[in-house]
């Protein structure tokens, strides 16, 4: 019984790193040429090939090596497992990290900053962003640790989520609330999960339903924002700038108009950076929880996508 | 009895303003020619003409409208009387989300990706700098309050201050322990009071004890930091890059070195934004317990200097 990872364009040499320190007895591949294909039960994917998963007659759970799972429920040619995904302190961390230097970086100014440094000006009067209030769209667990984070430091935070919720440190909306909650932001970060759903839903309806002059951060997918209709919403003024770290087709094409874009900040594609050495903990378990016929951990759910 | 502000330089209208709403009985002046001076009682002062106070032959305390009382030492002519500063809430909330949006654009490397992105380059390689330590110089409540928020939100972070503590949330390190505490780390953000014993004490000795690539944030006050070791330091690579609120001369020069050194980044002297709305409400305590004798609150101490 054992591991097989597929990562084309990712490097899994930190994660194989992590199973042999933490788990010398599990063997891990990655070479199907150097491994019996009826002895893998769990595979580690990131963006493998539609069908490659064919290849295990005997898999028992796909694990995603990241938060999403859109990339493997796509695959209709996969192996009809379970499906978990990376969930807790080894994700959100480094996401919530990021989502505070972009909107801080924001509220402070520090572009319009660089750009006074480049010209020599001091210009004490710019001050900052004095009244953001920042609107989560998609509180899972992402969310919920990014909400608490910027409410411990000071930032007004409201959250939107599909579901009702019994418990949320920030006021939280759902539903069809959805308006009510944009309505009053000025600051929109997107950590929604990719579905059918919410394909799309980062357009220019909604953001018209936002505050005059909004700021866009999108750290969840791609496919959430129409590129288009972000230029339109900031050259009507709909929205005041963009932090974007994902983008419908990655890498982001040669001449595409986000480049240059005065009021576009682009990262490529590395908010969220899953630190292995935590990851592979879960993974563990639940290669372990298969041995021996126990419950798996982290597990997505087909019907809701995510 | 009332109040007179002094602050050259600085409109104080947001301060009269929440004077009005908190205490509209307090009489609050700013013009010299519409008072009797022998009405004064308390001066609320940043950076006032030195023997401007002597107009005030009854004046019971000196309140500094931010959390440096240096201004107000440095003035040889000032009465004798005590002088308080902001503290609390109202000073550590910006302060700490300057230093927080300072450490994580060095974090996560916003900087190179913005010129990646000038040069449309899709660098996911760059990563993110993984291992950051930081310091904090000075644990005064600025500092907790830093160190406090920096340790929620994972950031791996000690302190060091002159004496001893009973009680941090981090690490902390005092009086001879100073190079104890530079050798582990790779960012250094200064929050000292500016006195006798920490004036120059940004210098390349100092940079020298640090890990070779320290990032320096400094947000404390100009004489802090020797300026040419700086740019020596970077040099030779003892620090990597710098993250400056404050400058010896105010406005920075016009040919000074920092404006177009690529390794520096410029704030005009905007980290710590002090908020009237919640400063005025320690001053109108004050203000109170001057009339019915009661003990005064945020006294700086005129032998620490701070």
């Amino acid at each position: 019984m054992s591991i097989f990872i597929i990562s084309p364009n990712r490097d899994p040499k930190d994660w194989i790193e992590s199973f042999k320190t933490q788990a010398p007895d599990i063997a891990v591949h990655t070479d199907l040429d150097a491994v019996n294909p009826k002895d893998i039960q769990l595979a580690l994917v990131w963006n493998h090939q539609h069908g490659a998963l064919q290849a295990f007659p005997n898999l028992k759970l796909i694990s995603s090596m990241g938060a999403g799972v859109d990339h493997i429920f796509a695959d209709d040619k996969r192996p009809q497992v379970p499906v978990a995904r990376v969930m807790g302190e080894a994700l959100t961390v480094s996401m919530s990290q990021y989502i505070l230097a972009a909107v801080l970086q924001y509220q402070r100014k520090f572009k319009e900053y660089a750009l006074d440094q480049a010209a020599q000006m001091w210009n004490q009067e710019r001050g900052e962003h004095s009244q953001i209030k920042v609107g989560i769209l998609g509180m899972g667990s992402l969310g919920l640790d990014a909400a608490m984070k910027l409410d411990q430091i000071g930032i007004e935070v409201i959250g939107y989520g599909r579901s009702a919720k019994s418990k949320t440190v920030v006021p939280y909306y759902h539903g069809d609330q959805l308006e009510e909650f944009l309505g009053q932001i000025n600051v929109l970060v997107c950590l929604l999960p990719l579905t059918e759903e919410t394909k799309d839903i980062l357009n220019i309806n909604l953001f018209r339903k936002c505050q005059p002059g909004t700021y866009l951060i999108n750290v969840a997918r791609g496919l959430h924002l129409v590129e288009d209709d972000l230029i339109k919403a900031l050259n009507e003024g709909l929205l005041s700038g963009a932090f974007l770290d994902v983008f419908r087709k990655e890498p982001l094409e040669p001449n595409h108009p986000f480049w240059k874009h005065p009021q576009i900040n682009i990262t490529p594609h590395i908010a969220s950076v899953t630190k292995p050495a935590l990851a592979v903990r879960d993974v563990i378990i639940n290669y372990r929880n298969l041995q021996s016929g126990e419950k798996l951990i982290n597990l997505a759910d087909p019907a809701a996508g995510y």
